[in-house]
């Protein structure tokens, strides 16, 4: 993956690091968000494999570097620099929360142990991957939660935020509990299963939709979903029922569907068709599958494209990268508004509470202590991966089972007053206020 | 590019097309969106480039179509479907108006004419590039319009959905107006001009801030631009002052913005720094632009991000794409809420408002018509390249151009009751009567 993928500040500090020889100093930086997105009570943890791949091939192309040369913010910086980018990897250890972890505000859930130049020059990368797919699995999770049951497909890649961001978001998604994706790049790749119904365009195609409807039967077989709303919905029905067996089931994707899912039901019933399913798509969302499922309206699959591949009511998660620790010094934000807490740390995660606290801490581990586990695990180490990345299958599992866990109030689609309880530990607060103490100090020796 | 990155249904229908003998059947699809998206008056066009370079490099790898295969929804489709897909390439012409054209609802802006089953299989890919791009150079113009002569650079990779959208934003961004992108591949690709600053990282790695901006301004000279919110702003802009020239400026990164701004810039001017700019960043978008334009708040520049990235307030554009003729058949759809017009069309631009004409009329052609222009021009001709596509310079010249040209109420913020106004031609108008009488017919013909 190249090496100029990243805000060109990251290469100018790197430039800067570099002629002041801090280049090869020992830094690590977390990965978190200082609050939820908006109408989020939890995150869903995703894009650690495309993290890691990304880590494993970080490099830096001949033209690439011929490029970065022409700039004016590289005139005044020495050949050396980039005769080293051209041979840089990334050398540093990766710690990390699996995918498909909850995560709540103030969590580290990746930690970067690097040269600092190494860990600076990915920073750009790290949040834009990781965030967006936490964002969609976050989605998925959600609508998935409401569906109680009832199945929920990922269709939305002509409007994610471009091509690739429809392929990450189907991977996404399938790891947020949906049952895959129509999108077949994110099959071929991460071993999604993929699923597709008809287009308007094949009714359209042939001069009746019974001719149309027909060919399909055909083609697909006891995988056939008959798109009924091209000319007219209940018509439409009637027309898959008149064919009969095989079919999977018919899709509605335009006017009420409330009314319609019951039309339609009853018309797939009297031909005996009991067992067609139906599928709605049509800018669905969260809220619209809760009111679908309450009032158990006849549908059984979702097919959910604009929400869900762009998180349409909270596109955006303020992912941030914070440098904790450098040669051993702990460092730390004390901006107005942007405090950052020092030095690197571990997550336990307690039956009903977090507890953020120092890196070296061992919560949970004492005989009389209740239970807790270690969030963070090693997943690079010294460049090299530590253990195999698991896969999008495994992720999916591994979110449902830490979802389920997870308090009915955090599970909840709206914002709620009991949020998730997490603490910090005794040593992490001491060492904040020693590490502000400090700061202080050396600020007003300085300027005095 | 890969033909996977695709919806699976375009494969099962381009399957089924095959089947059917309907594969190399001439088909018109047309791109374009029934309704502007939530809080915009325009869209501004933006990614064709990219869905050019995707039409001429469309193809299947062997490994792609093994994957293919062992899909169930494939299982019955014949061994010769593949060995069609592994020879697929784009045959076929693209007309389209110029990126960084303003369209508005029911405009198409990009039409396919080509053998059925290479426009259908294009789709998903041109719909997810262009609609993004769309969607961020509109938003750009936005802050751009209410910026008033003050720059507007694009610093949100970090929070787009995937680095490629990243990339891609940036690229949007300037052709919607913004002076460059922090983004370095969007530079090194697309040609944008690349900016940035330094990192709070950077202070934080110094055991002093002097010390820091010390070495920054020895590294950038008169590109230094200090970030001084890292500890105290105030303090940060007196540091800065000291250290006097070279330098290009500071940013604010937290906290009050417009009070920070008046104080940091009478801190500079009290050194003599008169030139020195300020660039705020820290969770910008249009609306507070305008309301620090407004107040003639003392700040140069505006680093967005978020907001710009990923379009927070309007993450998405239902752009759609819709078979509008078969073999000279011209199809429509007549579905309860989403009607399509049928046949091939124009989109003739006049001073003060369009219409929306059969592709083949002529308005504004006439020796005593006011003037207007044909928007969808030529773009592809038999799978080459007709004309060469405008760069993204190019793009962003025009869009400045075209957006100047837009009454004042359409350029506004917020929705307004005197929307630009669209027309349909009495040609267009008569063709869809006929089509939906033709439809009734054939209907009822084959009900009876």
């Amino acid at each position: 993956m190249t090496g100029l993928l990243t805000d060109l500040y990251q290469l100018t500090m790197a430039a800067g690091y570099f002629e002041a020889g801090k280049a090869q100093e020992s830094a690590v930086f977390e990965l978190f968000f200082r609050r939820l997105p908006r109408y989020r009570n939890f995150v869903l943890s995703a894009g650690l494999a495309q993290a890691v791949s990304y880590l494993q091939s970080l490099h830096f192309e001949p033209e690439e570097l011929r490029y970065l040369r022409t700039l004016p913010q590289f005139r005044k910086v020495a050949p050396e620099f980039f005769d080293f980018l051209a041979k840089l990897r990334f050398t540093g250890d990766v710690f990390a929360m699996p995918e498909g972890t909850p995560i709540f505000a103030n969590e580290p859930f990746l930690t970067i142990r690097a040269p600092l130049i190494e860990a600076q020059l990915v920073e750009t990368y790290l949040l834009a991957t990781i965030g967006f797919q936490s964002l969609i699995a976050t989605k998925a999770a959600r609508m998935v939660e409401v569906a109680h049951g009832r199945y929920v497909v990922d269709f939305g890649t002509r409007r994610a935020h471009s091509p690739e961001a429809g392929v990450l978001a189907g991977r996404a998604a399938y790891i947020g509990g949906c049952i895959g994706t129509s999108n077949t790049e994110t099959g071929f790749r991460y071993g999604v299963p993929v699923f597709g119904t008809a287009a308007h365009s094949w009714v359209q195609a042939f001069p009746d939709e019974r001719d149309a409807y027909a060919r399909l039967q055909q083609l697909l077989g006891d995988a056939t979903v008959y798109l009924i709303d091209t000319y007219d919905t209940r018509e439409g029905a009637r027309h898959a029922a008149a064919l009969g067996r095989p079919l999977w089931g018919v899709r509605l994707d335009s006017g009420n569907l409330v009314e319609l899912a019951w039309a339609v039901r009853k018309i797939l019933d009297e031909a005996g068709l009991t067992d067609a399913k139906i599928m709605a798509t049509s800018d669905l969302n969260e809220y619209k599958i809760l009111e679908f499922a309450a009032a158990d309206v006849p549908i059984d699959v979702f097919g959910v494209g604009t929400d869900l591949a762009t998180s349409t009511d909270s596109p955006n998660i303020g992912v941030i990268y914070k440098l904790v620790q450098l040669e051993g010094r702990f460092t730390a934000k004390f901006s107005e508004d942007k405090q950052t807490m020092p030095g690197s740390k571990q997550v336990f995660r307690f039956a009903d509470h977090d507890v953020i606290a120092c890196d070296w801490e061992c919560l949970g581990c004492g005989p009389t202590e209740p239970l807790a586990r270690a969030l963070l695990r090693p997943v690079m180490l010294k460049g090299e991966l530590a253990v195999p990345v698991p896969d999008a299958v495994a992720a999916r599992k591994n979110a449902a089972e830490n979802l389920s866990h997870l308090p009915a109030a955090t599970r909840s689609l709206f914002d709620n007053e009991q949020q998730y309880r997490i603490d910090y530990s005794r040593p992490l607060l001491s060492l904040y206020d020693q590490v502000q103490d400090e700061n202080r100090i050396l600020r007003h020796r300085h300027s005095t």
